[in-house]
Formats: C-alpha cells, sequence, structure tokens
C-alpha cells in the first residue's frame, strides 16, 4: 500500500509577510489547506468536485508547532499527509522546510482533524474517495 | 437631504502589516467594504439581508490612491460616502486618515462602482432601500 | 490577585469569510493575535512598544479546536486569559463565543505559546510588564 | 526592443474565496504583486534583493476593474506588462483570465503605479534595473 502523502513547493508572496519581516502564522494554515487540496488532485480528485456533490470538508482541529522563520521569496516545500481515516474523519500532518543547498530547516509542522459534513452542517461519512483505501 | 456619508474607526491589526512595516495596501478594500456595511448599517439595514434576499453587490470598479503609510495599532479614521446611485449600481468615496493631535495624515483615498446581481449573476435594480433616496 | 484575562467584540468582516459561507479557519489566529493585543492594552501596554523596544512575542506553538461556524456581520465575543508566563514564554488560552439572546454558542477555542525573541532572533527573558505578576 | 511582459499561472486557493463562492475582489491585488514579482525574476532580478539594497517599491495608485468571477481551484493566466517608466515611478498594466478550452474569459484588468522609496520613505531613482531599458 503507497503511502498517502504529497509533497509542494509554495512561494511566499509578499502579503503573506507581517510587520516582522516573517510569514504571518496563520498564513500556515492557508498553506495546510492548499496541501491537502493538492494531495486529493495528485489521487486524481478534486475538492471542488466534493463541494459539488454536497459535501463539505471542515477543519475541527488544527495544531502547529513553528520551528523556524520564512521570508518573503523563500521557496518553501510542504509535505502533507493521511495519518489516518475514521469514518467521517480525516487526520493529516504536515511538514514545511526552507530547502538551502543540502540540507532542510525546518520551518512549521502541524496535525489536523478534517470532518465531513452536509449543507445542513450534519456530519456525514467520507466518499470512498476520500477514505484513501489503496490496495 | 441628509448626505449618505458614515465614519468609522479601524485599528490596524498585526497580520494586515506586511514586511515593510506597513498596511499592505490590497487590505485597504477589505477597509472599504466594512465602510460600506456600516454606512448600510448605519441606515438601519444589513447586507446580510441583502445576501439573505438573494442579492449580492459585487465590485466592479475600484481606484486606490496611497496617500502614506499607515503602521500596526494606528487607529485609522474611516470615511464612506455614496456618491450617487444607478439604477443597478453604487457609486461610493472613501477617504482614510491617521488623526494625530488636532490634524489628519492623509492615508488613501478610494472610489468604486458596486453592482447588484442575483445568484444567476444577472445584473439586478438596486432595492429602495439601498438607493439612499433619502427626502 | 486580579485574572489577567480581557474580553473584546469582533465583528466578522466580509473578507474573512470563504466559499462555505463561514469564517475561513485560519481567521480566528488573527482573531486571538487582536485578543493579546487588547489584552496588554487594557494593562496599559502596547504591542507597539515592545517592538520599539527591540523585542518581538513570536507564536511557537497553537492549538485549536473549531466548535462551530460563525458567519459574515456576526459580532463574536472572545475571552483572551493568560495560564502562565515562565522566563521566556507566555501561555494563552482563546475562548470565541457567538452571543444569541442569553446564551452562547461556542465557535472556537484555542491555546497557545508565545516566545520573546530580539531582532537576531535570540530568545530573551519577557520584559517585567510582560509576566502580568500582579499582586 | 523585447516587450516587457510576463505571464504566470496561478491556482485560486480555498481562503482566498468568499460567502460569495467566488474570489474575493481584494485578493486580485495580492496576484499582481505576484505578477510584479516574477516579471522581475523573469528578468533575473529579485524583488528581494531590492529590499536588501534599502529600497523599497510601493504602490501609489491601484485601478481595477472587474469582469468576472474566479472560483476556488481556477488555474487563472495573469499577464503583468510594465507599460512605463519615469525617474522614481514604473506603470504596470494587469489581465487576468480564465482559459477555458481554446477561448479565454476575462476576469480582471487593472493598472497601478509603483513608487521607489528609501527606508525614511523619501522617493528615489530607480536603479537601472528596474527601469527595464533593454535595447
Amino acid at each position: 500500500m503507497k503511502p498517502l502523502q504529497h509533497t509542494i513547493e509554495i512561494r511566499v508572496r509578499y502579503n503573506e509577510t507581517d510587520g516582522q519581516g516573517r510569514v504571518h502564522h496563520a498564513q500556515y494554515l492557508n498553506y495546510f489547506e492548499r496541501g491537502r487540496v493538492e494531495l486529493l488532485r495528485s489521487l486524481g480528485y478534486s475538492y471542488r468536485d466534493v463541494e459539488a456533490a454536497g459535501l463539505m470538508l471542515v477543519v475541527s482541529e488544527m495544531h502547529v508547532r513553528y520551528l523556524g522563520a520564512a521570508q518573503f521569496d523563500d521557496l518553501l516545500r510542504l509535505t502533507t499527509r493521511v495519518t489516518r481515516t475514521r469514518g467521517t474523519r480525516i487526520d493529516h500532518e504536515y511538514r514545511i522546510v526552507l530547502p538551502q543547498g543540502d540540507r532542510e530547516v525546518p520551518i512549521v509542522e502541524g496535525a489536523s482533524v478534517v470532518a465531513c459534513i452536509d449543507r445542513t452542517g450534519a456530519v456525514r461519512p467520507l466518499p470512498d474517495y476520500l477514505r484513501g483505501d489503496r490496495r
């Protein structure tokens, strides 16, 4: 069974930095979200189709550890990994590093729980293709 | 006829600044939007009700002149003014200043055209209460 | 000893919502930040002065539990509380609710660790006034 | 003389949409900024180096016309063009379209004036490499 993980590069935009000259700490949650979307795409699915089918994935828990500072124009490397799927929930882990020569400076680590709901807000079982069962 | 204008104060948040230590230039459009919402509220209406009634106000044109730099924690003063309403459109003007003692440092001036559409994207006449005809 | 906590109201702006019609989950970290700034102001200090003195407070850990959905124009109530100060760190807890009549709908709970560093990035002892020792 | 223009693709992120299910109108200014940075990079320069040299480029005027709605996950095409350079200023034009089959749906057009200042805020002549004189 192939591990469910996917790595993308993210170029830091100017508007994502703050007065400290660093990426604002809330911004990493947007990067994580992009990681989830691209992980899904790498499996052949689009999150747009999830919503078109009347389902929404909502973040119910988020944990972030900030390990280093990223700056404007840094080309970050984000790895998003599914660590567990349960009936209505998916757990992800995230790791963002800044490649420098042959080493990687750790920037941020995170973990989240995402829940599947419908338009009324009721919790719903994950569609099969979001379970990531691949044998 | 009372002029259709409204003034609010906006405290600059840290995440609204960028690596230059100033409010990011895109951020002022969010302030303008808040100005429009509070102007509407001052007239006794909520933009939430506009959308609940199946209409949306969308910005179709925006012009901004940046005159000075605002910083984290500045308490800005934004005046929003309706300059004209036509069948399906409202024109606004905006002025943001930073009060300092008994003078006002000009920060930004703007003007926008907002159009009224329905959920299908079709242009629709403004509801009467958005026309701001008050005699 | 007076408890170190402070409550503010936050009006949800349109740009803070996302395609799900809810406040985007990353946005709450910006609200928490505003809570920390206003808690500090309620004690007679400005975070701007902290940075002017060559120090920065940086978030080193953040944990958020999402309990309910907030929407555009909701008037949220955020309580920010210092739960512990150590040599170079401050722990905060956050609670955001939506008042409805005489009850409060829970929206988000959070906890963070903030560290004090100087301009070189070196960890520094908290200034006394940030320790919040008040007897 | 080669025209000074550059085209990039931008994938719309979820956090860039708003409650109308469209890209929030302020967001396009962040896309334009990315366009300017990548145009500069295509010429062999980094905006990070501009700031490292003690100069800043600040937006002094911005004009945007919104022509269509972009949605989450759209892969937009942004063309950024230098239309004029003067002593201390650069004029840009922007065009964002959504490619659909063999046609392009117009989304946004914009124009801006960017000024060169130093750390004291004083206006400064553009460095030669920002003039884009290429014969």
